[in-house]
């Protein structure tokens, strides 16, 4: 039921016209970046096969779609029967994406594949704008570890793919539990001022946290004075204690200064981690200070200024009625579409990307110098493309260190390398 | 599972302090609203009651947590056991808010209600934030309905919340079906490019749709020529065709020129219904315009450029070591909470707001002119306040037309009216 009433009422009149079991392609694709950005990163392939495999009208659904009269009887038993059986093929996960990159390419028949517009677009979307800011983020950072902790900034259940998302893309952490728990993702979390308030003094605080979790423990030091804090902070914990948080203040100026403070108390390897507000511009003035760690938050659940990727399901070949497979396309002003069902392949020179190649020729061998970006998702209905979280991670690291140096930029700019039809 | 990792450690940490179960007061309040807003629109409370009543601990969570070394024994029992059993009141769903206004209020121990923190978070920054753009964009439409249309823009379960908050700020309709099904919010659609071009020709994709969706349908008039559309539109429909959509190009012009066309062919009761990345001030321009209805995504599920309300729960009072409730305020610099647990009233001068009354005074009466914002939610853990959305949507229609007509620019300005803490 993640889908669009349009999808259903579009499904009832093609199953009446017959032309809901032609042969159709369906594309993702993104016209555009969000603005300025140099490249994007493709996240949610894994989850979209996960919602694909659970893609299914149960009675409860059907019940609701007959009393609200969304759909005729007819269609209504095609639902019940619903199961998608044609093919997927698709960049893979944590691969970086350029205007008109076909990211997916979903081939079945039309009443099968256009019910999976809206969940599919819901998933890319989401993930692939938070990832597109991730990656950004991580580069900014240089080595140091990001913690994603934007739980609290967005949707509960949106919160656990950002934190997904954030990882593939080279986040070391997240604070959210069910990410943990659902994919896997590494967990971690400092404290909260309220800790600090709940107890009588400050000194008790530290006291309480550090007999629970030990040493290696991370104090947060701003509630009231941060000088006083660190020197409690070492006081009760001894030169070993593992970090301090500072989410408050002049961020640059109160580093160096807990820096000084916590050599000068001989806790020399403790370490500072720093949050509040912090996105890749934060991060990036923050690279000559005494950080050693990030936490990010509102911006990366958000796609630092870009919360969605603007991605599009179109329509781009299907079979006409001597069960021809005929490219088409729309030709509205401004938002024209490229008929026909494409490849892709990333041309390097010398290693370094050079350039986007996307084809209609079917069965386009891989150019010279280049590397093909479409895998096999689903085949005849069954999925085949699942692979661990890590892949996707390292596939991502690998996508993003072939990119030009310029790729890295922080400031507004053109896609990296260009997209190349043919 | 819908926390953060630190609160299950704060959690240990005050378990073993003997803080854990010291009365609590927790506040979720907005130091400020997004840039240049001039009220926001609190939006969430229902489904936060929702999440209350599910928030437990099942044993394969607890497996998790045991098995990455969380939390310890002692705590694992306690969430096991987990049930909040303390009060929580808030502002109505729907009412206008401002920044400090203390929107929800949770009463509880500090173990019972420190674990709430992220998913109450999660629930009202989404659900307002898109709340808060929905009820700039109704005001914007004047009267037309406006149908929300971006579950393809955002996570597949943040889309449900989306349609639900922007239903409650007026919109007519969603096209997110599991909206209908879970919150029963009208749904409708109209129908998409794909449709068109699956068919041999737009002739035949409009008979179509027609021959299954009746005259009164919507048929979608921009996939090749938009004035042959509207003529083979009505030649097979009739005058008494229900609706054309445009989707691309000068909206305006299109619309003029259209509602021209369809006149002159008797259609004079078709309604033309645009779409295309409209956002508040998109609306607000196509005021003169011969628009009849609007459908509205990207912008009104990602808040219309503040995806999140970046509402805060903070700790503002709790019991001390004599079972006294003291008032706490942390001092960061940039970022302090002011202490005390709080009330709220709209102050109102011949029946318009004048003023947000936030005071600690215990048992406050309801000045004179002046209405309480609080209502209760939960006792003693049993949930009170649940209400059928249709009385959100009336509050918020009350409360929006209580503010000074100042509230309606879309200019950046500063809050509609002051907040008087006392």
């Amino acid at each position: 039921m993640l889908t669009d009433h349009y999808e259903l009422t579009m499904l009832q009149a093609a199953l009446r016209s017959g032309a809901a079991h032609r042969r159709a392609v369906f594309e993702v694709f993104a016209r555009r970046l969000p603005h300025g950005r140099r490249y994007g990163v493709v996240a949610g392939t894994g989850r979209v096969m996960d919602a694909l495999a659970e893609f299914r009208f149960g009675e409860q659904e059907l019940a609701f779609l007959r009393e609200r009269h969304v759909v005729d009887e007819p269609t209504l038993d095609f639902l019940a029967g619903y199961r998608f059986s044609g093919n997927v093929h698709g960049y893979g996960e944590g691969e970086c994406y350029f205007p008109g990159s076909p990211i997916m390419v979903v081939d079945g028949t039309f009443a099968e594949a256009v019910l999976l517009e809206t969940v599919i677009l819901s998933i890319l979307n989401h993930d692939s704008a938070v990832a597109s800011a991730a990656s950004r983020m991580v580069h900014a950072a240089g080595g140091r570890p990001i913690i994603e902790m934007g739980s609290r900034r967005t949707h509960e259940y949106a919160a656990v793919a950002a934190a997904r998302a954030a990882y593939l893309a080279g986040f070391a952490s997240t604070s959210n539990l069910m990410a943990g728990h659902a994919y896997g993702v590494p967990t971690a979390g400092t404290s909260a001022h309220a800790f600090t308030l709940l107890h009588a003094s400050e000194y008790e605080a530290f006291q309480a946290q550090i007999d629970s979790l030990g040493t290696g423990t991370t104090l947060l030091v701003d509630t009231y004075d941060v000088a006083k804090a660190v020197r409690t902070a070492v006081e009760l914990a001894g030169p070993g204690l593992g970090a301090v948080r500072i989410d408050s203040g002049d961020l640059a100026v109160a580093a160096h200064e807990v820096r000084r403070l916590l050599d000068g108390l001989g806790a020399t390897r403790t370490r500072i981690v720093v949050t509040s507000d912090l996105d890749e511009y934060a991060i990036a003035a923050l690279a000559a200070a005494p950080v050693d760690g990030y936490g990010v938050g509102t911006s990366v659940v958000t796609g630092s200024g870009a919360p969605t990727a603007a991605m599009v399901y179109k329509l781009v070949a299907r079979e006409d009625d001597e069960g021809v497979l005929r490219p088409v396309a729309k030709r509205s002003v401004g938002k024209p579409s490229k008929g026909g069902r494409k490849t892709a392949f990333r041309a390097l020179e010398d290693g370094v990307a050079a350039a986007e190649l996307v084809t209609t020729e079917p069965g386009a061998a891989t150019p010279e110098g280049a590397r093909p970006l479409l895998r096999a998702l689903v085949r005849e209905g069954e999925i085949v493309g699942h692979e661990p979280l890590a892949t996707a991670r390292e596939r991502h690291l690998a996508s993003v260190a072939e990119l030009p140096v310029l790729a890295h930029q922080l400031s507004q700019g053109d896609p990296v390398i260009p997209t190349v039809f043919s």
